[in-house]
């Protein structure tokens, strides 16, 4: 058994903490492999919101929803993130919230996250999250202008009040190819 | 379910690479706790060496594995872990090591690991580790001494081979009484 990327590792954390009929946030749809694995946890019953600026991303997704049988319990959105409060119930729980930081693998590389804009939706999430709840975020920094969201991500992440939240850095330290690590925060 | 200590997450990781029948390594026994969960892991067929400077803490643990009927297959060493090459064959394959770093709670907190005793044993640890195995270090750094000793092993942790071994970092980086963190060494 080898250790689990981190990629796969907020899968394997996420996994037991939503059921079905949770609504839950994809930040970063990209390839929709994220949305997929949030469609089928949440269950018919559920509620993915799965936020991209690109359409293609979308369109992506929503050919491999259809192909699936997941669409009813998607909202595919064409918006940024941080407009997310738009899309919720002011009250609404949420169990789970999941972001790529980087860009589109495969797509234009100069459309990326941005730290203002990724850390203004990470509080809409958190305002939200219930109880146990985790916002995951996968931190791709290797290219240009993830070095700045990366730090600014970090700072914010270790400054949060640590009887609110607890934050897991899960990360490969010995990698010259600077592979994406895994913060996941968890609502006490 | 909520997010696992490094304690906890290092057990996590080692319980399925190691097998009945195994050679493993408790590099710092103290209170017992891993050399028990490592002793349950190896079975009767298999070998625990477990290593501490201290009597009183393999005597605590001799007491405990007599009262789990886990004694056969421990071996406690009164002896520092960079001897550890002494109490090994030379061809002699382990499954996994475990270390703990820092004081023993409870005892005298002037006692404690070094680095270059530390990366010695672990040095040794790494060279009869089978393909697959894990090396688990527990850093606690919050006493006097344990700044330095963490620094020693996280820079040595980051110069590894990446084609050889794969380090992950695991720890919460919200906390501010210095909570332990876990390095994970996987040989590939």
């Amino acid at each position: 058994m080898n250790l689990e990327p981190a990629v796969k590792y907020s899968h394997t954390l996420l996994q037991p903490i939503i059921g079905h009929g949770n609504t839950v946030i994809d930040a970063t749809v990209g390839n929709g492999n994220d949305t997929l694995f949030l469609a089928n946890l949440v269950g018919p019953t559920g509620h993915v919101l799965g936020f991209d600026i690109q359409q293609q991303a979308l369109d992506n997704t929503a050919t491999q929803l259809t192909l699936t049988g997941l669409t009813r319990q998607v909202q595919l959105i064409h918006d940024g993130h941080e407009h997310l409060e738009q899309y919720l119930e002011p009250q609404q729980p949420i169990s789970a919230a999941l972001f790529n930081l980087g860009y589109l693998p495969g797509s234009n590389k100069t459309i990326i996250t941005h730290a203002d804009t990724t850390l203004k939706a990470l509080n809409t999430c958190l305002k939200h999250l219930r109880r146990g709840g985790i916002v995951a975020l996968v931190v791709y920094y290797g290219h240009p202008g993830g070095e700045q969201e990366k730090e600014a991500v970090l700072a914010y992440a270790k400054g949060m009040d640590q009887h609110q939240y607890q934050v897991l850095h899960y990360g490969f330290i010995n990698q010259i190819h600077q592979p994406p690590f895994l913060l996941a925060i968890q609502k006490r």
